[in-house]
């Protein structure tokens, strides 16, 4: 079984402290937006949708002052735009309950943010349904950073996509991207797909070209941080060049991620606001110094890959095609709907 | 200064331990051949023109059984023919001079290994000229793993074409993949450049596509550990990677090395034998455990870049430019006579 990355339970959250996979399982207790702004910040709680989620739940441990709470939670980290998405729809419900007294206002937005939490777990089972169509029994899947149970309230996007093939009875290979700087598919990927007891093959990412090349691949697929209008993705650092490396090896290139993950507001992915993080993450990877002092770094925590190299995204309303303009509209229309 | 990785000093050869730096500046004292098969071994000397230069110094100080120093020598590592090349010169040098005593033969091979020490820091400066050519005021440069003093007998192949660039006056920018899994980039790259005055910015190998994508790229250039007749090049995990997102961005991919790295034997990549390394080099990086237990890795210490996303291969004897078949026979030819 692979643990939770949030539990919510009576009046607090517990955070799966994923900055500590695979040496320990720890859950931080969460008593204050603070406490829940600061475990994402240090990306204890990471991947789109648990942030959102994450978020949701946050929000109703700060009813002192709402606008202040959702404010501090907003702030935490600015590429994933679930975040915000998740804050909109709890700033919804407290516009739509206003009047009511400060413990029923709780209840409902405690409420709120377990929906939140489930219809995310359901997003999860959909895409995976519908990804589990594209892949073949005995297929090899390259994915890059982690974008499953660790990363949503389910059991994951590209993950998702894996683990329902999985489900069905497809045989599957595995690569996992190791993930510079955070390690997150070392660390989180090979970790959660060991205890499923899918077949996982652990490479660095600047091995991804070698793999497909050999012919060990026949498919990607990859969450999202954030899909604009015209179906550019911004995604972990190193998204970028495997689908370049896929499009040079005429691999298909997936995306899997909710509509939630759809920015409908900004028209390409240059208009993405990309996280800058500190250079210690590459000079001193794992508590080691590993570059020479003062070395001048270049983090930027994720990049955008251009619609062009993308084959399908994968929702929960189906597998949105190019022209993504039209597909992704009809995804998000057709969510609304239902 | 950069400090030299070889040091001949009477009877006994200095290695400087690559393995500790950027932290730790440690010679180590060899004074058998199987002190220097270990170094090789264990890296603390590496890059292909550096191996084969502490290979020739190690047989001499293995005068008492010749025959096996050499196939201990050459069953370190199998990748580099320089390695290879090395040793034969070494054997060329023993048979040519048979039946002399023990103390004038050790004499004459302590020569030779010298000679190929200072052929080699005579190559880099040439090769260094060559390529120099090929760069701009103002222009960014990529590298990829350490092609530097530290990997050779002189200013180093890759980076030997940039520190004559700067020499002659040229602003370069340069970006420095840190070549995971044994951060060759950040540990020797950045460091050398860093201490030789050179604009260097530290990336994760991921990151080369972002890098290039941001037009911050012009020209890429990287060293080489085996050359086939037909241009092919095997160098470093991961340069194959670069050089397929060079090729997506319009950027000229360069290969320099000395023609000691080019081996004719062989008709193309397909036959280079490449080096499978330890699965705790990615799942133990730095000591610190950051993958699971058991888990499935894939280790090759090198890939090999077909000759068509090569724009041109920089030696001591000039440019090669494709066909390589022709070119790179002129090369070798070029340097047998002269």
């Amino acid at each position: 079984m692979i643990p939770s990355p949030i539990i919510w339970t009576e009046n607090s959250l517990s955070l799966l402290d994923q900055t500590k996979l695979p040496g320990e399982l720890v859950y931080l207790d969460c008593k204050t937006p603070q406490d829940v702004a600061e475990a994402i910040k240090r990306l204890s709680v990471r991947g789109a949708p648990a942030i959102g989620v994450a978020a949701a739940y946050g929000v109703t441990l700060g009813m002192d002052n709402l606008d202040e709470t959702i404010e501090l939670l907003a702030s935490t980290r600015p590429t994933a735009v679930n975040l915000f998405w998740a804050l909109e729809r709890m700033k919804r419900c407290i516009n739509q309950h206003q009047g009511m007294s400060g413990d029923q206002l709780r209840q409902i937005l405690i409420q709120e943010a377990c929906l939140i939490h489930e219809d995310d777990r359901e997003k999860c089972r959909k895409i995976g349904e519908f990804g589990a169509s594209l892949i073949k029994d005995g297929d090899g899947i390259l994915t890059h950073c982690n974008a499953g149970v660790l990363a949503t309230g389910g059991i994951g996007t590209a993950l998702g996509v894996i683990y329902t093939a999985v489900e069905q009875g497809k045989k599957l290979s595995v690569y996992a991207d190791e993930t510079r700087p955070l390690l997150q598919g070392a660390r989180l990927t090979a970790w959660e797909l060991q205890k499923a007891g899918v077949d996982v093959t652990l490479i660095c990412d600047n091995m991804a070209g070698v793999v497909m090349r050999e012919g060990k691949i026949n498919l990607v697929v990859v969450g999202a941080d954030r899909i604009t209008g015209n179906g550019d993705v911004a995604n972990k650092i190193g998204t970028y060049s495997v689908a370049v490396l896929a499009e040079k090896h005429n691999i298909p290139f997936f995306v899997a991620a909710p509509t939630s993950t759809i920015d409908m507001s900004l028209i390409n992915g240059s208009m993405i606001p990309i996280e800058q993080r500190l250079r210690e993450e590459i000079s001193h990877g794992f508590g080691k110094q590993t570059a020479p002092d003062g070395v001048k770094v270049y983090n930027p925590a994720f990049d955008v890959t251009p619609h062009e190299l993308i084959k399908g995204i994968i929702t929960e309303a189906g597998i949105a095609e190019p022209p993504y303009e039209k597909s992704l509209l009809q995804m998000v229309k057709r969510n609304f709907l239902t």
